[in-house]
């Protein structure tokens, strides 16, 4: 199994791929640029949208779907917008298909089914959602819209990587409206913190909030909040973003309230959106040379049972006890597999759940049941222990909680290990390369020093951090007076 | 609010779209043929497909998601696939906008960006998915493959109605491989019943379990199983098929397995799904001229209650009241929402609360609270009772199951109502012409017949049922024997 997988040290980034074709999470598809989401990397998307959806209703939001296709007089509505995406947009042109006159098996385009308006396949909502929203908000009555949509959308790439980059991809994205801007703030933070949440408690990932520079910012956003992780390799990677509006999107598609004073006034907006790219976030931060490590919490399967046997007899023994273990462990919410395939060997199957991140593995063999143990490892760290059988449901309760837990706090370790402090342009450039990670560093906050630092070293600036702290000090680059630190790093 | 709800005898089409547009269900979009699900008909939507889903997953399913564009050349590949959805395909030729230079403000498709092979966008995934499933299977081994996807599709329409027939709509497409015939004729009849399971005990709609003639076949499908539901304005309605592919997607894309004696066969297929559709079965079904109608086990809110107060004090205590039959209520997994704004009197919230089909209201006054009862109204039949509050849970728990068996009871009393067996064509005709509903009638067989048949009445034959009585006849158009009668119906 695993003799398939390059190590880290060697190639990073084709190790990466490997556990994502290898674990059977993904794979390229015959579409340029779109990939196919199996179907165990697709239940550990799924447990990811189980989540998040709750949180989501939890603080009030509902989900409702907005059409696929935008008319091109409406995706270019708001300039900033529409400027921001129109290099990678997908258009649909025509309507029908028909057999080629000159080859009787073949379809051609019909010249004839030629579409007035060509219809963009959105890149991201907002346009075909505040044209709707104007058609919903009359009255302060009407406020706040606090939806949600589940869907797929199309940016189109060039250079793809499996989750990371795709042309098509899969995400959710809210679209909120409000009466006043400090309401539209609240909510934009709001978001950012359950994101925040889930990536930190849920995926076991630590994450840096921060506010984007304008450069960096959502095309169309007043304020683009974000959450940065860093990956095992020393890259940074966004995980999330949560967009303050402002009235942008009002004006440009004319959504105006009438106040309980009678005016009339613009609605304010956000929308944040998290994608399947949380998926690349996940595989990254955790697994190692042997495969993929998934935290328990989003485990599809936390447990797995093998059985080793060297009779008939033995099995069956085996087999009743995995049941009993089984069931009791249900009842805990813990989901278990048993697996008896005869047509594989244990070592075959140890390997093969390693490699697809099961967090705990039990194997039970003929002497086991004799001397009343089963031995129980963890993929987390590969240790094993004997564990008494009276006891095993509650060690495993445990050890799921100890193993989701260990690997947020490893994770945390290398964060803080690979985040440095510098205060200058050398010390800056030798830390991106010699070390990689994080770097705080000051600048002077302008795009102009922004952009010459990332033509010369690749490293963009990640974020303002929230709650930064204020110090007076010299930007590395410009030597010009900065009031703060900003997290710069190289990004996926 | 329910003023503007047109009748079901004055014109039963608008009264159809009144109650989508009026009860927050959907809407038309800017997007030709393309609609809007609201938060309140996604909630409903939502339901079914936690339901479906689970379905899906205990008869041994797993969810996938393939590329939403089909490259021509595959799209093109299982031929009669390809020439039946041909004349509905929406195609992306180009991947840029630019600005256009003759008006700074707009955008125009770049010409330089154009494609070299142009991308269907799905109307279905066989296509691309049969093409997945040649990297996925090499031996026996790797069979069965039990795939479902949740997603959306496009099959452009010149004529939408919504829910009911619009042009990207969205659904569940099942995608299994077999080593045998046997088997997948197996799984296309198992999911034929998960259907005919769903939609009976869950929406509360009768179906007849049938197979369709070769004319109505899904273009590629060696049979198509269908359940067909009828709506009160006597028509027909497809309310989901499953398919039985034979050889034809394996064989179109080169997919064989090699079997346990070491010989190389092709795989055999089978697809199935319901849509959005469904959500138009299940308002069309049970619906009045006061509005949605929906079966509780599908209700987004099982309960409303609205407090009817003349005093603050009145109102703190109906509260305290509604609270505790909410929490007791959501013990049971009762959903109960507490309608206690002040912008609304309580008029307008029956009102309102009927239109958008919430199965029971609780209504709480003053004089109540002394008498120490509510009144319960049940939507189903508007018919109100008053109930003492000590046993309020259980008579509403009880009453929810009472209204899920009446909504079906009366939807069966109403098919068989509307279902006649005729003799002749003038029968069938007046029949058609004046009853409507379902027409048992004996055919020749030959799809000639079915044709003439559908030009004159407009009647298709909607399905050919299971297990149909064999008996010898006369085909009503022909005068040809016959060995059974099948299905007409005139249909959405």
């Amino acid at each position: 199994m695993a003799q398939g997988i390059t190590k880290r040290e060697e190639d990073y980034s084709k190790w990466y791929n490997d556990i994502v074709v290898q674990a059977d999470l993904a794979d390229h598809s015959s579409v340029r640029g779109c990939m196919v989401i199996k179907p165990h990397g697709y239940a550990i998307w799924e447990n990811m949208q189980h989540v998040l959806d709750k949180m989501f209703k939890d603080t009030g939001h509902v989900n409702a779907y907005f059409p696929l296709f935008i008319p091109k007089s409406l995706f270019e509505a708001e300039e900033k917008n529409a400027e921001g995406f129109a290099k990678e947009c997908a258009v649909v042109t025509h309507y029908r298909l028909k057999t080629d006159p000159k080859n009787a098996g073949k379809l051609i385009v019909d010249p004839e089914a030629k579409l007035e308006e060509e219809l963009i396949v959105r890149p991201t909502s907002e346009a075909i959602i505040w044209n709707t929203y104007k058609g919903w908000i009359e009255s302060y009555r009407d406020l706040p819209i606090l939806v949600n949509q589940w869907a797929n959308v199309v940016r189109w790439e060039m250079r793809t990587r499996l989750f990371l980059r795709t042309s098509e991809f899969l995400w959710q994205e809210g679209h909120t409206a409000h009466a006043t801007k400090e309401e539209a703030i609240e909510e934009t933070e709001k978001m950012l913190e359950v994101y925040a949440d889930f990536v930190e408690n849920w995926m076991a990932v630590p994450v840096v909030k921060g506010k984007k520079t304008a450069n960096e910012r959502f095309a169309g956003a007043d304020e683009t909040y974000c959450i940065e992780a860093l990956m095992q390799d020393g890259k940074a990677l966004q995980a999330g973003t949560s967009h303050f509006l402002g009235q942008n999107f009002a004006k440009a598609f004319d959504v105006k309230y009438v106040t309980k004073e009678n005016k009339q006034e613009y609605v304010w907006a956000t929308s944040w959106g998290v994608s399947t790219r949380l998926m690349g976030a996940l595989i990254m931060s955790h697994s190692d040379d042997n495969g993929l490590i998934i935290p328990p919490k989003l485990a599809p399967t936390h447990v797995v049972i093998v059985p080793i046997h060297k009779t008939e007899e033995g099995l069956a023994k085996i087999t009743d006890l995995a049941n009993t273990i089984k069931n009791n462990l249900k009842q805990k919410n813990i989901s278990v597999k048993y697996d008896n395939r005869d047509s594989y060997r244990p070592g075959f199957k140890f390997a093969e759940h390693e490699l697809k991140g099961v967090p705990v593995r039990v194997a039970i063999g003929e002497r086991d049941l004799a001397n009343g143990t089963v031995e129980v490892a963890r993929r987390d760290n590969l240790t094993k222990e004997v564990i008494s059988i009276s006891e095993i449901e509650t060690y495993i309760e445990k050890l799921l909680v100890d193993i989701q837990s260990n690997l947020f706090e490893r994770a945390k370790a290398r964060q803080a290990n690979l985040t440095t402090h510098v205060n200058t342009f050398e010390e800056f450039k030798k830390t991106l390369d010699e070390k990689t990670g994080f770097v705080y560093a000051h600048w002077d906050g302008t795009p102009e020093t922004e952009e010459k630092i990332k033509e010369e070293t690749k490293a963009t600036i990640r974020c303002i951090p929230l709650n930064n702290l204020q110090e007076a000090g010299v930007c590395i680059y410009s030597g010009k007076p900065s009031t703060q630190k900003v997290l710069f790093a190289r990004a996926y």
